[in-house]
């Protein structure tokens, strides 16, 4: 079996059936899903998508999903998923937008209601021409917007998706002081970087990714790609690190300088994380991600602390995706609840570094538990 | 400058008036990119992509590119991209939409028709509803398919893209006999994979991917994850292997035996391997990809191979994605031109082993040229 026995077939027939009971409740008769992580999600494989051989994936509001695969799928996927319900198709221009249409029709329909990934932070796993197609082999269904149910699903974890979370965040954790405590002067980003990695993968990252920015006055650089340039005496090295595991994601900052940090770099870190740290503490299940942006703004505000880091949120969900709602944002009116997985990051960014402690929490029934425990401290380096 | 000093501006501006001038044919006014592969090979930016903060690109079909990014893409987007004109949006939301239909006004419309990624092995880089969204504040436009041009770009290279993509190769090539010098007996699919991938990235890959697929009379298994079973004496140990190089992609496969190959695996590897080099022979500027796989069916089919893999083409194009067009497959009557950069894989699947020895080539004026050099035999492994 290739399955992951972290996952049992019970953990997915729970997923399955939170989503019937959703599309039940906004009268949708199937969901149709095609995006990579959507489809990790329900079916549990997690394997190598390619742009010639899209997977659908059925769900009915009532019974059982059905996968559509190509030939070359066929071994590895009835390892890797707990469905039982396979179907190949052999073309590789299309989707299989009869066979779909066809399925579709034979689930009970009660409101001819088809919802697909089309809104909210989504993206097809198939092309904008393959829902077209299906909308007119289907034309008796509506193909409406499923991003609010296929959130509101994945907003809120499982204990299983949470413990798979506490685990990247864990990796996280133990990486930071190893690879730090290897940073020395002249090392260029790309070093730092890979050096990062590597760390992760040996505290047991399936995969890892880390953003490194150094100084040279411009700590501007966020969803930068690592440069040559060598390190200097003086500079911050602010690395934000993201482990994978078992699919799921951590995402937490942490920083150095190299030699010493100055005063008003400390004076600067200790503020952002008091602030970061309100925030952690006011999260809690029934308040809203708006109000705890408004209490950021305020505590920021109190302390001269300007938030420009382009970033126009202070946090954001994490899971199969490194950011995915909820966003700590005056946009989002999400209510928190237990299962959600947050981080949170007010930033401040001058010339002389970037000021940003990035904490990971897991809400709780009373409150959160976080994760990211290794200390806010800028660190010396060598 | 963060730009790879590998890609200069010429390049990217060379790339934008091939694409002007097929936009002018096909009576395009304006491509609208927000795939991030597409992004790249325009902008020269490779930089993470996210779900709250699409990056819009357009290309009118006479004068400059235009970039629409979120405040915190600011500073590494200028660094990274030779497009000078580069407008922030501040909403997370949805696409800017208003903006985007704003300035592809202003810019010199003839035909009416916006150029985006909806058919042919696209993917949008924003959501369905956002298009549906430009479509109705646009609504002078047609918004037409673009995938044709797209691939017609993408599937001939540029002697800069073939400079990555060989390097991509020649990582590889040098990788496969170091990592699998290292293969032992008792080691778990999981283990062999994490070598090959370390070994790519001590070999100079920006990162790596490897397929490892070993016996228990199943070597169907492709697309797989690899698995905690230790591998016996007497298997084969198949690894398919990628390298990433500045963005390129290379895609060829090896295997080894644990202990000796039998006559029966020697014989089969032999015959697989004589298939897949008359195909590369006979692959020339001029000839089709479907009569190229016509001429395999006939050379399998003269050795009594039965290509049952289920990959239902014989090869592909590889580029910024591991697999992309044209494709080696009776349905694909590309015409092959120099500067395609392609993949052959004839395999033939039985109880004692996976036979397919892929080999990467670059199509030059007068034939081709083949970088997937390590030797096509059964490796004897520890």
């Amino acid at each position: 079996m290739n399955r992951s026995p972290e996952f049992p077939p019970e953990e997915f027939e729970h997923r399955v059936s939170r989503a019937q009971n959703l599309m039940r409740e906004v009268e949708i008769d199937c969901l149709l899903i095609t995006n990579d992580r959507n489809f990790f999600y329900f079916t549990g494989f997690d394997g190598v998508a390619q742009l010639a051989r899209p997977r659908p994936l059925l769900i009915p509001s009532e019974g059982s999903p059905v996968i559509f695969i190509a030939p070359n799928y066929v071994t590895t996927m009835s390892d890797a998923t707990w469905i039982s319900d396979i179907r190949v198709y052999a073309g590789m221009t299309q989707a299989p937008v009869e066979e779909l249409v066809k399925t579709i029709r034979n689930f009970p329909i009660l409101h001819h209601r088809i919802g697909a990934e089309l809104g909210y932070e989504q993206r097809l796993g198939v092309t904008y021409a393959d829902i077209e197609l299906i909308k007119r082999e289907g034309d008796e269904f509506d193909i409406v917007d499923a991003s609010r149910i296929l959130w509101q699903l994945r907003m809120v974890k499982t204990p299983l998706e949470i413990e798979m979370l506490t685990n990247a965040m864990h990796i996280t954790d133990n990486a930071f002081p190893k690879a730090f405590a290897q940073v020395k002067e002249g090392m260029t980003e790309k070093e730092i970087r890979t050096l990062f990695i590597q760390t992760l993968h040996d505290c047991g990252a399936d995969s890892g990714s880390a953003s490194v920015i150094t100084g040279d006055g411009d700590y501007f650089r966020s969803m930068a790609l690592p440069r040559d340039r060598p390190v200097e005496r003086g500079e911050m090295v602010w690395v934000d690190l993201g482990a994978k595991f078992n699919g799921y994601c951590s995402d937490f900052s942490r920083a150095g300088i190299i030699g010493k940090p100055t005063t008003e770099q400390i004076d600067l870190q200790e503020k952002i994380q008091e602030v970061t740290m309100l925030g952690v503490e006011a999260i809690l299940p029934g308040s809203r991600m708006a109000d705890i942006t408004r209490l950021l703004n305020q505590e920021m505000e109190k302390r001269n602390l300007v938030f420009n880091s382009g970033a126009m949120r202070y946090g954001h969900g994490i899971g199969l995706v490194t950011t995915e709602p909820p966003h700590l944002a005056a946009y989002d009116n999400t209510i928190i609840e237990p299962g959600m997985v947050l981080s949170i990051e007010p930033a401040m960014i001058t010339e002389f570094g970037r000021f940003c402690v990035e904490q990971n929490i897991i809400v709780t029934a009373s409150g959160v538990t976080r994760h990211s425990l290794f200390g806010h401290e800028l660190i010396a380096l060598d």
